[in-house]
């Protein structure tokens, strides 16, 4: 039943969620940092170098970002959990009443949902994990999650980052650079914005369309920016 | 109840989850790559340039992904919400059942809760509600909450990203500037993990290592990157 449920209601895994995550923004920053700094220098070396360097602190920041939302996250969780076991043997009148007044807010009266309770009340290890999620919405995170996590958006950010950096490789003249930067990395926003639709619910077009506005718009921010300042 | 229940498991709000988003790659990012790349070029100018036009694309792009995310998550809720008030009028046989299946997770027999079942079975709307939050663990969105969330993030990392370039703005050698910005930021860096440690429950001093740490890294790895290239 868990198992056909899990098909029924599909949403992205946790993996997935991830690679999302890292490749939005190095797809996005460092080819809107190469775009930007077209605008104001010419010598293709030096944007190469920055597009590398904002990679280098891109990819460790919003890594180690994952790595500590998903520590915090399961210190939460446990912190919590600690809380509730201590509070059903401490007050198990107080927490009967918690459970009573979470399913009254489904309309269902104290005595409607009294087995319930006395069942949950023999059971401490089913009534702490009841709490968990039914009162404070909280889902047990899988072991060894963060590193995964950090590893997974890192990669994705870096893979990302080197696509729109490709074009600068390849072309000494700036300007034909970023045209040629411009035409690769929005074709794989693109590409990548339908993909993400597709696990994300979002209708391809449009999941394809957003990525590209947006990494556009951040572009010629960047490029109207630093021709301004440059 | 509620509310005291909501003051005795004190979790960061969204605005606040939100400000600490954007803060953190705002301080982290532009700081590294501004740092990275003073390890290669010796023109501050450019270095202001450079760390001007990430700001830029790096709020738009995070802002503009937090927009998305908080959309995607509402078109979620909706889309599951309609599934649910569909299944609960074609096949309310299998739904009934799955309240059970949801039960018996937590060791409650169907004759325990069988109340529930028939007191849920007469409002519509409660079972619906019911689904989404013990089913499908889903949180109904708070409306305007999209925008409201692109605007805090990419506030945060632009006024982030400031401190690390107001070093580039007020000394003119590169060297100097580098040594007064790391200094700054790590600083800053310290005081804002030790603020987002309060709202998350991470010990202060954890919290102002941890981000000071996160910062020291993805700047050392800009730089040694930059340098390496440049």
């Amino acid at each position: 039943m868990q198992h056909a449920h899990d098909e029924k209601h599909f949403t992205a895994g946790e993996a997935v969620r991830d690679i999302v995550i890292g490749m939005s923004d190095g797809l996005t920053v460092p080819f809107a940092l190469a775009a930007g700094l077209t605008g104001a220098i010419s010598q293709t070396r030096l944007i190469v170098t920055a597009g590398f360097a904002e990679i280098a602190a891109g990819s460790i920041a919003v890594g180690l970002g994952g790595y500590l939302a998903a520590r915090s996250d399961a210190e939460h969780y446990q912190h919590e959990q600690r809380r509730e076991e201590e509070e059903i043997i401490a007050i198990p009148e107080a927490e009967a009443q918690e459970v009573r007044d979470i399913f009254r807010t489904y309309g269902i009266s104290p005595a409607e949902c009294e087995t319930v309770v006395e069942s949950l009340r023999k059971r401490p290890k089913d009534w702490v994990s009841f709490m968990m999620r039914f009162e404070l919405g909280l889902e047990a995170p899988s072991p060894g999650r963060a590193w995964k996590s950090a590893l997974t958006i890192a990669g994705a950010y870096v893979v990302g980052g080197f696509i729109p950096l490709s074009a600068y490789l390849v072309r000494q003249d700036a300007q034909a650079a970023l045209r040629l930067s411009v035409v690769v990395t929005l074709a794989s926003l693109a590409v990548f914005g339908g993909v993400k639709g597709r696990f994300t619910g979002v209708p391809v077009l449009r999941g394809a369309l957003q990525t590209t506005v947006i990494g556009g718009l951040a572009a010629a921010a960047a490029f109207g920016i630093a021709r301004w300042i440059g």
